[in-house]
């Protein structure tokens, strides 16, 4: 099945402890349609400016990726500037430079119209809901957002919260949006606000999937997908968006979307995160196999299983 | 197989956002013992004075814990007294009062000598080594230590640490006694320093083990347990020292010490560092069952085991 994703195609500058990048390729939608792209077929809606050239097309043509969807306007594509100099887990912004983002207009393509699996990254809320609207056949939709939506645009996410299907956020966004400090209390507030399941995102611990209860009451639990310890984390940049699209992309190639496959999906999440992480921007996104996957997945398993 | 331990056996005042309790017992060596008496023998070492009565005596009665060696002096037992109010994954300290631990001079009953599974808790790495050194039987020696001796106690501790086979400690330790910020770097570095297994507690978020490699390279992997998402954490205080009980108490259960012996002694002892985080102090630990121990083993299964 294919996957449409919206959300942001940048230009990223980036230090760390390893080293700096300078606009190196980066936004939510191309981690996650990176790393998708080893499960199913991808299709991106997105704009950018003039600096956005064969170069940058050719990291998306090279995955297969579908760009009929990026929009291409006059002016520069946006721009974001940060370190991990203190900390890998958080990053230190410098510059957020929306340029021609900040006039996004998601243009659907009529070509994308039967994707039955939509995934809205990280954009204003109104965009997510007019693109979910637009997209009746998406049968699975998941979504991502940050701090400052659920803060400041809280009706809009709200609105976007009850058409999502699966949503994707961070410890500290999911305690901000349920007002709770507690992350299973926190968890249970906020599958009531509309998704079914929600991927609580850890960083280097992993991440954790809550369900809301079935009528049937099967498979509600709790499940916990390790991250891998890694001898170097080379940039954090794009792990979460990683995760979002190995997970996604692994339920689209899925026949069914049993419990179990929704089990396997948070272990390819954290394995597409565990390879964004080892090298700048998205160097190592562009370079795997799916042989490098799935024996990386064998990694995960041993990590947590017993037997 | 027996295990002796030696820490402190102590009363705690304790402040969380559920309450407040005034002077209960604790002690990471009655953590330890009441966590590890689900699963094996215990023999307990430590110094308190007049103010452990009978009462706290029947606590250590009630689960068959050997107390021959816990001496009673003139004074008074050791007192800490802290908060979790901003933040339940680190404890503010309002006071420590050592009083009779101060001059702890451990002293070892006959009756113990023979016991193969030796714990040191977080107590002055002299004394560890002293009560190491006056074991020779114990076959696998475990051990915790915390940042003021990791600080200022150097060389004594490293003296410990090339006669531990299992040393567990938290995150932040970990790095600060490798000087490195990064995990799996920094636990290389501690396996060097004598231990041939190092458990690296993270809290919330479970807890790594890693491996020195051995001569025939098997088992070499590092190991995640998670933490059980908790509805409610009542006093986080003796997690960390109840699940070395619950992990060191599994593995002087089993009659082998086999690779996955050690992976099922982490999931115990998370089990283990759950229950106790459920009630204040030591309330929950007086009162398990192994069935509610398996129980909840089960649990954990479900939360990262694929199928």
């Amino acid at each position: 099945m294919s996957i449409t994703v919206v959300g942001s195609v940048a230009f990223d500058s980036i230090e760390t402890p390893a080293g700096r990048r300078e606009r190196c390729l980066g936004g939510a939608a191309t981690y996650f349609s990176l790393a998708a792209s080893y499960f199913t077929e991808v299709r991106v809606i997105a704009v950018v400016g003039e600096d956005f050239g064969a170069q940058e097309e050719q990291v998306f043509q090279a995955r297969s990726i579908d760009t009929r969807g990026i929009e291409h306007t006059a002016g520069k594509s946006f721009f974001w500037e940060g370190s991990y100099l203190d900390n890998l887990n958080e990053a230190k912004t410098h510059a957020t430079e929306l340029n021609v983002f900040g006039a996004f207009e998601p243009k659907i393509p009529d070509a994308y119209s039967d994707s039955e699996f939509l995934f809205l990254a990280n954009i204003d809320p109104v965009l997510q809901r007019r693109v979910r609207l637009a997209m009746p056949k998406a049968r699975l939709v998941a979504g991502d957002t940050m701090n400052y939506w659920i803060k400041d645009h809280r009706p809009a996410l709200l609105e976007v919260l009850k058409g999502l299907d699966v949503l994707l956020i961070n410890d500290t966004e999911t305690r901000m949006l349920a007002n709770n400090s507690n992350l299973v209390q926190a968890a249970r507030a906020v599958l009531s606000m509309g998704p079914r399941m929600l991927v609580v995102k850890h960083g280097e611990y992993g991440a954790t999937s809550f369900h809301r209860a079935p009528a049937n009451g099967v498979g509600t639990r709790p499940f916990r997908a390790p991250a891998l310890p890694l001898e170097q984390v080379v940039d954090p940049t794009g792990a979460g968006d990683s995760f979002a699209g190995g997970f996604f992309g692994y339920l689209a190639s899925q026949p069914e979307l049993t419990p179990a496959a929704f089990r396997r999906a948070m272990f390819y999440g954290s394995v597409m995160g565990s390879f964004t992480v080892e090298r700048f921007g998205t160097e190592r996104l562009q370079q795997l196999s799916r042989a490098d996957i799935d024996h990386r997945f064998t990694l995960f398993r041993e990590l947590t299983h017993l037997d």
